[in-house]
């Protein structure tokens, strides 16, 4: 017996059991009634019941990352962190890794410890195929996605519109004389999907040729990398202009083309400490992580106070522009 | 009543009390047994020994950090809590903040929450002047300290020969020519004074004139470094080569060196992706975090197991060769 089937047996949403279980205001008397009876009748005593009675609350948010020495994961941990132990919170966190079952097991492994609430950083949590795991946290306990969408009762998506920025991306690099941009990606996560479609969308809005698309998958490492840009170059791809859906590796084709003489174009991704020290410094997405995490505790904290919170937030990135890429430099048709 | 007074009382080590909370073979009947009536006599129940029992433990470490989102704290984060889930432990994190205020109100924090154990990430933890908090703690729970050295009992350091390494680089730049050699540090942590130290150290053997020194403090911010050193090229500041305490600010110099067309032997510190994605990319001194946090994790199950552990590991530095600085390269002189 978990909030969702209160809500279920109620005949109201899992918001309204919350606000009731929370002693919110926007529940009228005969509602309130209702869903208390539901829980008498189910001895239900969940953590939030505890937590509006101020008993046995951990004060405790789980969150999961799948690598925490990335570094936006990084950012974006420190963030939330910061962010949660300002209202009082503690942090129990999991680093995952990539695999699937890890991250099952560790996401059951929280909810074992009674915390108040799930955070997953970054959309590798969510899964093409299957999100079942998800759907079952979010029975029991309120779960916030930093920069991932899974459309789910109880799953609360803080989002960068990250295919909205990739289309704009080429539209600019398209106005400036760009022709064939080589756009550079490594995982297929829901964020790396929306990355890749805002690329072909750009593509389709500036009439390009579908033919000429390239998009090369490659490692997150900056020796495979360069490497890869280095040999299609030598085996005579033809591109003049790079994106890349993380800065690591707009690095490595940066050094790829440094190696032959040349100078493109080129957009990075994260808007990272790496863009800032790579020569010359990358021009690169910011997606607004400083304002997207804040923004996902707050709303955590609604949702643990009985407010109502919207499941969807989507914030639009913006362009850092440094020496790699200016938006008013002369087209280099 | 903590461990420690225990241990005073019955006139035996921490660890003697350690091994009879756990059972531990090596402690003779009758050191058990003054042991334990002393444990009766102050109705002693702390966490270890509800661990021993198997009872009431949280089976959680407590990790403080002061910077989540630095990249050398962010990994040692990242290989610290892999190892600790791997032994069935869960972390609970604090990011502090440098004040020192605040790392006490977190270290209490932790202990409230009933953890095993507190690891604390980098030398920042540990003050100059007072260390009386970490004496505090270290009565109830073991502390490990990563890179950072606080000779208190229950208190446990593994870390890197930070001096050594640097007085190593001065050696080495010296022999290839080398006479005056910039020094940039950020920060005055036991792990920046070792540094600094080290520096000096290396210049004392080469024989140079003290006189010379020129150790130059900045903000760890790209654009205030490459400002600083940029300063130090117009004002005639004379230097043929750079050491740094960071990557970053090797980062700053080598572009603020690029910007007046120079390009002089440069060692960063911490062999960072920051290092690798530099152009050229930088030479830098690795300090063995992927050796230091499982040793630091194996350290801390050994004295949770009630055995014996060091007070000290110190390793030693590696230099990772790249563009900036080769130990082969034909002497500039």
């Amino acid at each position: 017996m978990n909030i969702y089937d209160i809500a279920q047996r109620s005949g109201v949403s899992i918001a309204t059991v919350s606000r009731v279980l929370n002693g919110g205001k926007n529940v009228s008397q005969k509602t309130r009634e209702k869903v208390l009876s539901v829980m008498q009748e189910e001895a239900y005593t969940p953590n939030a019941f505890a937590r509006g009675l101020g008993l046995n609350t951990m004060k405790m948010v789980g969150i999961l990352c799948t690598d925490v020495s990335d570094t936006f994961y990084a950012k974006a941990l420190s963030l939330v962190e910061g962010n949660l132990r300002r209202h009082g919170f503690d942090v129990l966190l999991c680093c995952t890794g990539s695999q699937l079952e890890d991250k099952k097991k560790y996401l059951e492994l929280l909810l074992q410890k009674r915390v108040d609430a799930v955070v997953l950083i970054g959309s590798a949590f969510q899964e093409n195929t299957d999100n079942s795991h998800i759907g079952a946290a979010s029975k029991q306990v309120p779960v916030v996605i930093i920069n991932g969408l899974v459309e789910l009762p109880n799953v609360y998506c803080v989002l960068c519109d990250e295919k909205e920025a990739l289309t704009r991306n080429v539209e600019l690099l398209y106005r400036q004389g760009s022709r064939r941009i080589l756009y550079l990606y490594d995982t297929l996560t829901y964020s790396g999907c929306q990355k890749l479609a805002g690329y072909r969308e750009g593509w389709r809005s500036c009439g390009l040729p579908e033919e000429d698309l390239l998009a090369v998958q490659v490692n997150k490492n900056l020796e495979e990398v360069r490497s890869k840009v280095k040999s299609l170059l030598e085996n005579g791809e033809s591109f003049d202009a790079v994106l890349a859906s993380e800065d690591l590796l707009a690095v490595g084709a940066q050094k790829a083309l440094a190696g032959r003489g040349l100078t493109l174009p080129i957009i990075g991704f994260n808007n990272s400490v790496l863009a800032q020290c790579a020569s010359p410094s990358l021009s690169s997405v910011d997606n607004m992580l400083d304002t997207l995490c804040p923004t996902a505790v707050n709303l955590l904290m609604d949702l643990l106070d009985g407010k109502p919170a919207p499941h969807k937030i989507l914030l639009s990135a913006q362009l850092t522009e440094r020496e790699t890429f200016r938006m008013d430099s002369t087209p280099h048709v």
